[in-house]
Order: structure tokens, then sequence, then C-alpha cells
């Protein structure tokens, strides 16, 4: 069975935050995007959209593909 | 200033159908996604979400991040 989209999305987002060093605090911060929402993304608990998707990619200065990189 | 991304994304999608030779009918038929919804996608008036994100791109057969090649 396939994994859950959103679980794979979350994993991807945590490693890229890693990458920059960044809490999810400074991730919130620097994309205003709510703390505990993206504590439900990085848990794989959020469908999150397009708008939103896209901001977590410009605030990470990563190509939006990235954050679908090792995916099916 | 930057392009709207569900605009982008909406033509992206557009392209990718259309490479398959498919209407917004077929690709309803076959994601199960609402025609009249995909067609506010493809104008670039709807928020998709990552769920529905996933859907489009294992209906038409691509990864995932082919749906956003030709991004920044």
């Amino acid at each position: 069975m396939q994994e859950d989209p959103r679980v794979t999305f979350g994993r991807r987002l945590s490693e890229l935050r890693k990458v920059k060093g960044w809490s999810q605090e400074k991730l919130s911060l620097e994309s205003g995007i709510a703390r505990s929402y993206l504590g439900g993304v990085e848990r794989g608990q959020r469908n999150i959209a397009l708008l939103n998707i896209c901001r977590l990619a410009e605030t990470l200065e990563v190509p939006i593909g990235e954050l679908f990189q090792h995916w099916r």
C-alpha cells in the first residue's frame, strides 16, 4: 500500500527545514504559517494546499519541486 | 510580480492533460475529481490541496514533481 502523501510531504518538509538548521518556530516565523499547523503538516496530518506549499518552498529557498523529490 | 501559483499550476495541469489527449471530462472520469472543480483549477482559481494534487499526478501517470516542472 502506497504511503499517505501527507506523511511523505511532512517528512520531506522536515528534512528540508533541518538542512537549513531551522526549528519549527523559525520556519513559522519566516513563513508566517502557524507553528501548530506546521507541526501537523510535518506529522502527516494536514492536507496542505498549493499556496502554503509555495510559501514554504519560497521560505526554504528551494524550487517547489524539491518538496516532491524522491516521491514515486 | 511573481505569477499566482494557482495560475502556474493550472496551466501545467492543462498541458499534461493535453499531452495525454484527454478532455477535462476524461480527466474527471479517470481521477474521480469533479469536472467543474478541475475547470477551476486549470483557470487558476482553485487552491488545490496535496491529496488532489497527488491523485491528479497518479491519474496522469506522471511523478508529482512533473506538475511543478518549469516553476521557479
